[in-house]
């Protein structure tokens, strides 16, 4: 479980109704620095209850190459644009050199970082408010009810890379009973293709008591003109046991979070996971192959003063497929755990090297 | 000293000869991760020399307001344009969630990391080949030399807030005869007022030895034609003396590069190294007090198996100016530096978390 900078659930522009604002943060106050908050997950369930079969699919594949005006950077005002009548969140967004491996390809970590990002510019777009103290519905602050993350499915078919101009497209769904849905593709901006599937659910948690809950039925009367009921999610989470903490062979204790890994709240940003992950998966993985598939279950807020340790595990029923998959527990010293992981490795399925060689601009 | 991706010296677009290739790297074979480079520094000299009077100013504070037409992603060629007849490069860039820090305000190393792009596209603009095994001009290529960064200058008058839009101007500049200077501006992209000033001094550096040298004739003949002569640095090195190692009173220890902070080269990437000075500076100066100057000299590459020792001191003579100046080294736990440091902060300038509650995109 992780807090995010903002949940949004945005409203469709039509009906868009200040009252009803929808966008969502974790509220703590800017002394939660020296606060070791603790909350509890007895009543987490970790089934993540994804979405009904589609009974409309349009919005599942959006039509990429009718929608490649590319965005411009021309005002102060918001990057990328609405499109499919507000339902979706379009935005083209440059690889920078700081945002690449060593195969000069986009990190995993960047992916991550672009998804948040739109999110964020599509609850803007939408005009809602961004602020510390805005987001909250009534119902919600009467509730004192924030939004957290719980799992974050990710795919990727290609690493954009470094240089290349993608295409961010998201959308946002109800799930079920228990939460709010987002999804995003990244895209070939030439081709249409589909280089990056993402799929997260996002739950209800008490502010005070740090226990999730379901959407109270006044809090999804408020926001339930803002979300499609109808769409499969882009990416569903693959099946997996539980992790086999005993059996992690690979283990990297002392993980710290730097100031720069700390959101506005103060919380670690939930892509630096990612990164602790990395250093506990064995470097024969990492570097002969890249993360294909990836399954987050985030179960604890983890805050500056936090020491982590990361622990993993190759499964080795999956090497003749010519994949590797691996199981991650991040947790802290007293044992909590902070997230569970399952990634899925390939060899690498292409490189970025030579693709700036050919590229003159004269 | 810091290897950097890449170091640029943009020929002029009409003189431009593909013989004189001045895109430059480090080129270290692709099992660098497991070889532990030590490179010897009893050549530095770690006087910054910089560059002459101006005898021609028009470059030092480029006009923004009449360079303002904006960046458009609008394929996937190069970001960014040139002006000033490709003397000076130009690019429009929008501060994302991620690289902001809790009050909403760019972070640092977001900024440093925008120095670099725009010195990459700034060649990759003016025709330059970018790859791996490019870069290294003839000369250089005969006498085994590649470049490294020895000193960052950066002064920030306001740090840049999420979402706004900034204008980057980037130019570079011979220094003296030993090395090469990279300056920028960041620029408020209304009212063209400066937000951030940075210059950095690159120098030859032979790859076998590791020890660094002056710039051979030979070298200068190659790329002369390219670099600026007459122009002062945006920001100048303020004077410092050396580091009091033994009262340094403020230490964190332990610090390891996390995959995510390696470059191309499997080095740190400079960037990296504020995170790791902020690691080692009181909270009470962090958390109430923002980085207004800092210089930075790079005494050493740094590497994945490196671990790293942040020390830091507040000196006592500054606080009647309510500016607060912090010298810091870190250095490997052999007690070889890989960095010395000197900041400025000052109390908080402005506020960004207002910003976007104004705004409202409809």
């Amino acid at each position: 479980m992780a807090t995010s900078r903002f949940f949004n659930m945005p409203p469709l522009p039509s009906t868009w109704n200040k009252s009803k604002v929808s966008l969502q943060r974790v509220n703590i106050t800017s002394n939660a620095i020296q606060k070791t908050v603790r909350f509890s997950v007895i009543n987490c369930s970790l089934k993540i209850n994804h979405a009904q079969p589609a009974l409309n699919d349009e919005i599942r594949v959006p039509s990429v190459k009718n929608e490649m005006e590319n965005e411009e950077i021309t005002s102060p005002s918001v990057a990328g644009r609405l499109v499919k009548g507000g339902l979706v969140f379009q935005q083209n967004v440059s690889v920078r050199s700081f945002e690449i491996d060593s195969e000069y390809k986009m990190s995993t970590k960047a992916i991550m970082n672009y998804l948040q990002e739109a999110s964020l510019n599509y609850a803007k777009k939408l005009g809602l408010i961004i602020d510390t103290r805005f987001g909250i519905t009534p119902g919600m602050r009467k509730m004192d009810l924030v939004w957290v993350f719980r799992g974050m499915h990710i795919e990727v078919d290609r690493y954009p890379c470094w240089g290349e101009v993608v295409q961010i497209l998201h959308w946002t769904c109800a799930s079920g009973r228990t939460g709010v849905r987002f999804d995003w593709t990244i895209n070939d901006i030439n081709t249409g293709e589909t280089l990056v599937r993402a799929s997260c659910l996002a739950v209800m948690m008490n502010k005070n008591t740090r226990k999730t809950c379901k959407l109270p039925e006044e809090v999804k009367e408020e926001i339930k003109a803002y979300l499609r009921e109808d769409v499969e999610p882009i990416v569903e989470a693959f099946k997996y046991s539980s992790p086999q903490i005993e059996a992690m062979d690979h283990i990297k204790t002392g993980l710290t979070p730097g100031w720069n890994d700390l959101d506005v709240n103060y919380h670690v940003n939930n892509a630096k996971y990612l990164d602790w992950i990395l250093e506990s998966t064995p470097d024969s993985i990492r570097d002969r192959h890249e993360l294909w598939k990836m399954n987050f279950e985030y179960r604890k807020e983890c805050l500056k003063k936090d020491v982590i340790q990361s622990l993993s595990r190759v499964l080795p029923n999956n090497e003749k497929n010519r994949e590797i998959e691996v199981e991650h527990v991040l947790r802290l010293e007293s044992g909590h755990q902070v997230l569970r992981a399952r990634t899925v490795w390939r060899t690498n399925s292409h490189s970025c090297k030579g693709i700036n060689s050919m590229k003159t601009i004269f």
